[in-house]
């Protein structure tokens, strides 16, 4: 019986198990599904941009193909470095590769997933291979027609050929059927929108299926710092990380592997780690056993140490999120803070950002509920999550930052959720961003991320009822005014009838008075 | 630069993935990740049981290890058909293998990752393999140590040995640390209980780490009909799906391709689509080309065809919901319904079941907010989700079945979920379950899938609000018959003092005046 069942046991490539999983990637639905082709497009742009140390410029195109209606080619060019021609086939058509999946590094991409899956979605729907142009500015231009050999996980590079030209940078031109293109909430309008606020020094040109040119400019033109790799902080590693870094490291011993491979750990300091967790520091690192890994890992919590570095982390920033709220929604109040670091799990260092924006065309559009999202109102407070400044626009219900919001008594602020014309923006930096999902869309609730959040947006949310409640003194203020302004002429004139005097010059009185009140506003 | 830049390129295997991204497959927290292993081991040994044909009787153990407060050991035992010797690595130590991943078949599990990513989570955090005895029931019993080779996604097997017995099942014993032991909601206590209410035909017992045994009893002792694989009908495929096909099947021209692979295709109709899409029948599946592919799947449009095959389905069943919800909430009232098969995608069969229990022990506990899961409030309306009988616990907020309960506007049904005393239970059974990620705790919203599911749950509302007007039509006939009774014998009292006649025998009338109102009820 057992030997009958077992039979039908097979095994699967990466590729295989996310062509029948796409949901998982993001591509369910028809207008997520393009909306994830341009996030994953976009993202690696960005990334590869920052990487090579220049201002990212991103051009998206989106167009019909032969006026089918459900059929598009989408079109992502950077000014990047480029890709070396040998790794073509890998960076597009081979899943979990990359170069940024085992570098502890701030990036939108971390997985070595995203635009592989996004090739796989175009093949599978539209039968073609996605066309990707780039060059290394030596003066050679490659084209490549890439598809993906979902059995053996791999890429197959179909038609290829190169020409001349002084050009750098790289151009991913994608075939996919069953998507639709709509300028809603879930759409790349507004993806781009929103990627356009959190990188203010990236340059984006959007056409779109119309032919409408939309053009997001920068808002600084300072080349942003690169990030920069964060190797892990020994108190944020687990027995089985270290062992893992062990079989990789190049440090001879394990005192120089100790401190080669952890960030805050001097050869002074993992000898004294190993000192307290009986091992001699000249053991080959690849003969450590659990039970010593064990040992170093609790050795490590007694030794004094500065905290994680987080000089590799890059927040928007304070006043660049200010800038970017004030630009799109003209609001009538702003706040923003960028928090210090914090860690989770022990170790991992991450940032929290906050913005809030009151009034003008803050809060949520009463729009027709987009395709792919809970049913849930489309007037109220509006939420707009990032993540490593990469918008976060699905699976909103499911995140960290929707968790923390929901989590605040919003009355103790003077505001109803339900109806406030309020725009929060939170952005959630870290090497490490603890997604649920490889759709990367929302945020796993690990309990210190979640209380920064919550601390973050109190703390805005502070702010604003402060705004709120000076608002409130001013209008009955001006309600004041306004009934002295009525009735003091009238009173002054009857006075005057009565008293058989002239009518006395009031305008001197009523300067007066609205002095007193503006005099009293400082005090509070 | 860019060979620069590309220097750090690196392929990782699906094990290395998952080891990092232990999230995405529920390893989040420490109750969420207790829950996990339990949920991937009893998921694992009903479907085991069930395509065995035996009734499932799972023994679940969890208990600590040295005393150690978040360090225990979870055994989990069933009475399947047992594992043959040579699938024991590759079952425990592979992920992406299975028998299931392949087949069209109703299952709990359908990736090929769940039991190996527990083995992983326990390796990473105590170090330690996973023990698995199991016997076909040849008279020899197998135990095996079982590791990963994450670098390569291999099992590794480090210690084996042989006796004799009389037994026939698999027993795990997964050694975890990080984890912890609780009886909140998202316990493994509350995932055994759910577990039984959607699996009445299985027993189940249950030690917790105190010791207390808990025996879920049978509430059925049928053995279930086994899930029959239903291979892909037409309506639901794409081309890049046939293509698949064709490279991997058997059949040597198009026309007994098509007819042996897809369901509702007989040898005619498989001719008759091959005429329709200007194809011979005769040529070779392996030969078929993208836009063949695309002429065949849009003639299948073109012919009639059966509707999807539904018969491999195994819903609950109206009758078993009913009486789980009695048995565990002990409702005032209860109403359950099985509807009929239905179609996603065109063609992909799924059943959407529900139940509602009004009273009672229905709705929400007041109980501490649960570690991992959203900050809703813990009164009120109470969801109880599953797919395929397996009970989703964690990521509500992102889920297809919450996204319908939250559009549906209850004020009509005379409910406020804020307050009211409901438990609704919702069931999902397809052989393609479309899970938003690879933790199988959240369905992604298919349009069909939702709106079946609302639709289904409306009807259940509608039942309710018949019975809570009732209730309240009820409650004022009580009070009407109460001032009846209280004041027709004073008034017949008063009457015949002012008549000077004898009191009448008011009783036949009292009785009379609530024998019109029990007839005026059954009209309505």
């Amino acid at each position: 019986m057992a030997e009958e069942l077992f039979k039908e046991f097979r095994e699967h490539s990466v590729s295989e198990f996310f062509r029948k999983n796409a949901a998982m990637l993001g591509y369910t639905g028809k207008i997520r599904s393009l909306t994830t082709i341009v996030h994953e497009g976009v993202t690696n742009a960005i990334d590869a941009a920052e990487e090579a140390g220049v201002l990212p410029k991103v051009n998206v195109i989106i167009k019909r193909v032969n006026e089918e209606p459900e059929h598009f080619k989408i079109v992502i060019e950077d000014n990047a470095a480029g890709i070396p021609k040998e790794y073509i086939p890998n960076v597009f058509g081979k899943m979990l590769a990359g170069t940024k999946l085992h570098r502890y590094m701030q990036s939108r991409g971390q997985q070595g997933i995203g635009i592989s899956g996004s090739v796989m979605y175009g093949q599978i729907t539209s039968g073609k291979p996605t066309t990707v142009v780039t060059s290394t500015g030596n003066g050679e231009i490659v084209r490549a027609d890439v598809m993906i050999d979902v059995d053996r996980n791999e890429g197959k590079i179909l038609n290829e050929e190169k020409f001349k030209g002084k050009w750098q940078g790289t151009r991913v031109e994608i075939d996919a059927k069953d998507v639709s293109y709509m300028r809603s909430r879930y759409g790349p309008f507004n993806y781009l929108r929103m990627t356009a606020i959190a990188n203010p020094h990236t340059h984006i040109t959007f056409v779109e299926p119309d032919g409408t040119l939309t053009v997001f400019e920068r808002g600084t033109d300072k080349v942003p710092e690169r990030p920069k790799p964060m190797p892990l902080h020994p108190w944020g590693i687990m027995s089985d990380d270290l062992l893992v870094l062990a079989k990789h490291t190049k440090g001879r011993t394990v005192a120089s592997f100790l401190s080669a491979e952890l960030s805050r750990v001097s050869k002074r300091k993992a000898e004294e780690v190993c000192r307290l967790a009986g091992i001699s520091p000249n053991k080959k690192p690849s003969e450590l056993t659990w039970e010593e890994a064990e040992r170093i890992v609790s050795a490590f919590k007694q030794v004094k140490l500065y905290a994680p570095p987080t000089s590799g982390l890059r927040p928007i920033g304070a006043v660049d999120i200010e800038n970017g709220m004030r630009k799109i929604l003209n609001p009538e109040f702003t706040y923003s803070i960028t928090r210090p670091p914090k860690v989770y799990r022990g170790g991992l260092p991450f940032i929290v950002e906050v913005g809030i924006a009151y009034g003008g065309n803050a809060g949520k559009v009463a729009e027709g509920k987009g395709e792919g999202e809970e049913g849930e109102n489309e007037v109220g407070m509006e939420l707009v999550r990032f993540a490593n400044r990469a918008p976060l626009i699905f699976d909103q219900g499911g995140c960290a930052i929707t968790a923390a919001i929901r989590s605040i008594e919003w009355r103790r602020y003077g505001v109803d959720p339900a109806t406030a014309p309020i725009t929060l923006f939170v952005n959630v930096v870290s090497a490490y961003v603890p997604y649920t999902s490889a759709g990367k869309q929302s945020i796993a609730d690990e309990p210190e991320v979640l209380n920064e959040i919550r601390a973050a947006v109190m703390e805005a949310a502070r702010e604003l009822r402060r705004f709120l409640y000076r608002r409130i003194r001013l209008k009955e203020r001006q309600e004041r005014a306004g009934i002295f302004e009525q009735y003091l002429p009238i009173i002054a004139k009857k006075a005057a009838v009565l008293a058989g005097v002239k009518e006395p010059d009031i305008k001197l009185l009523l300067k007066k008075v609205t002095g007193v009140e503006h005099a009293k506003e400082g005090e509070n």
